[in-house]
């Protein structure tokens, strides 16, 4: 029998990434094209072409299993990517069209239930039934796993933690409410902390030397790491708020995990620190100690294409074959 | 084959309810016993003899199916009734107990998880996979089903939305924290509600006249009829505090309904009318419109015994037997 390979898919804003898993979790190849084409067609054409490519450039007798693609707003029980604020298409059925391109099952989800998918077959939650997965990118993702499954919800839009309401006059979010979890807890987030602290206080900072879209959350860690006040605070508020919200996840879920993944979680202790701190201060006695905030078990590299590939291991998994 | 039954049981603070509930879910005799009884193995004799002769008064050919607890804080994994504030045991397992007694399947969960289940398999949630149960009686307890299944969380402690943070500053709770939703919105939240307007305000009011011990949610919900001011000001403050969570917890969870139930649900578009538009005024768009808040397809006295015996129903239906 030839050998059997997932195909994993990471539909981002500039880039989608994509690789070939084999059944012990490796990604054999990885390469990625432009999302950036306005002719979605078009866009899944080269990406069609670039997976062959990528096939015959390893082994042309590998045999497809499935492909599972992440993408934001992507729907699991249409098999399309609805109105994605990042994305130039809408309503595209992704799922429909790759089904009849390559006869094999193909699953869609959004980027943040892969990766709680990504975490339960490759990760740190391979033995948990129940976890919560926060992605820290330019918003705040989310994925719940209860009873060792996926929570999709009744209209498959689950899991969106990123707009729970932190203060009803709070600041303006993409998704037209005031006060969302990720307008305080996200890349984007922390930068509009920075600003704020830095109108609120008239501390030295490093930061006072650089411009909203010039600043990274790579440099917000060096720059705390340095001692600066600001950036050390950002990191206090940052944190505070996102651990007082997860203490009301932990009372809808009782949780054996939260795992905390993207971008922002790279700043490791300076974000785990105060959102375990926040967290436990806010939960009722029987959840205290007794819920673990992780980063992700997978590479940071390779989670988003783990993710994807693991829609398919669940699916061959849910229809026991 | 003897007429087959299922045995539900309601433990309140008070009393025990029970019942006996036939295949159609005609709960076909219901009677109830004592709970203040210090002794547990003492009670829950007192409780076994009212069970069976309420089966001989009905005939005593009926066989037992199963039995289903619902008590506050009782395990479902663990089959033990925990620290429970209102009853005078702890850590009991009625369970083994009972299963030693009877020798037939016997379930225990906490009430609101109870009440829940009997939602899904006698009430209005039928045909739903996922759906939220809020009781409002002198807590706040909830119950989540999330693809058709009960969410119990890791340790058996999920869906404690009555400890979900309103305020960290806020009024003092039972479980030793602060501004817990249950201090707002629950019988006695209302009440403590009623209290602060009465202070802030100036206006006259019946409920100038009448304690907080002697007041109820239904005198409340009378004077709010009859146009008071502090009492209307109360169910709309309440609503708005309830209205402003549940929006929350649609993000985590996008279901297709929820269930309020209990003493407090009773006064109907009281608090019902200022709920649903506090928490459509907080959800994002996408969920605008989509989740029905709704009463229970139970009737109020029946229901927490429907609620127990539908744990075995559905213990039934996952063993298929």
């Amino acid at each position: 029998m030839n050998k059997e390979i997932i195909v994993g898919i990471d539909i981002g804003g500039t880039t989608t990434k994509f690789g070939l898993v084999d059944h012990q979790g490796n990604v054999i190849f990885q390469s990625s094209v432009n999302t950036q084409n306005p002719d979605f067609r078009e866009f899944l054409n080269d990406l069609e072409e670039a997976i062959w490519a990528g096939i015959n450039s390893v082994d042309p007798t590998l045999k497809i299993r499935g492909i599972g693609v992440g993408a934001p707003n992507a729907s699991y029980y249409t098999g399309t990517i609805e109105q994605a604020v990042n994305l130039p298409w809408k309503g595209v059925p992704i799922v429909k069209y790759m089904q009849e391109d390559f006869n094999v099952p193909v699953v869609a989800t959004n980027d943040a239930n892969a990766a709680a998918m990504g975490e339960a077959i490759y990760g740190h939650a391979k033995k948990m039934n129940d976890f919560v997965v926060i992605t820290l990118g330019t918003g705040l993702g989310s994925g719940i796993v209860t009873n060792g499954k996926l929570v999709h919800g009744h209209q498959g839009f689950a899991a969106e933690l990123g707009h729970v309401t932190v203060n009803p006059n709070g600041r303006q979010c993409g998704c037209g409410r005031k006060g969302c979890l990720e307008t305080y807890v996200s890349a984007t987030g922390i930068k509009r902390t920075i600003f704020k602290l830095l109108a609120d206080y008239t501390s030295d900072s490093e930061l006072r030397d650089i411009s909203f879209n010039d600043l990274s959350t790579k440099m917000i860690t060096e720059i705390a790491e340095r001692g600066d006040f600001v950036a050390q605070k950002s990191f206090e508020y940052t944190g505070k708020i996102l651990g007082q919200k997860l203490a009301d996840t932990v009372a809808h879920l009782d949780p054996e995990a939260i795992f905390i993944l993207g971008g922002l979680s790279q700043a490791g202790k300076h974000i785990f620190e105060p959102t375990i701190r926040h967290m436990e201060a806010n939960l009722m006695p029987i959840y205290k100690n007794k819920v673990n905030v992780l980063p992700s078990g997978l590479g940071n590299q390779t989670a988003p294409i783990l993710g994807a590939s693991s829609l398919i291991v669940d699916y061959f998994k849910q229809n026991e074959f």
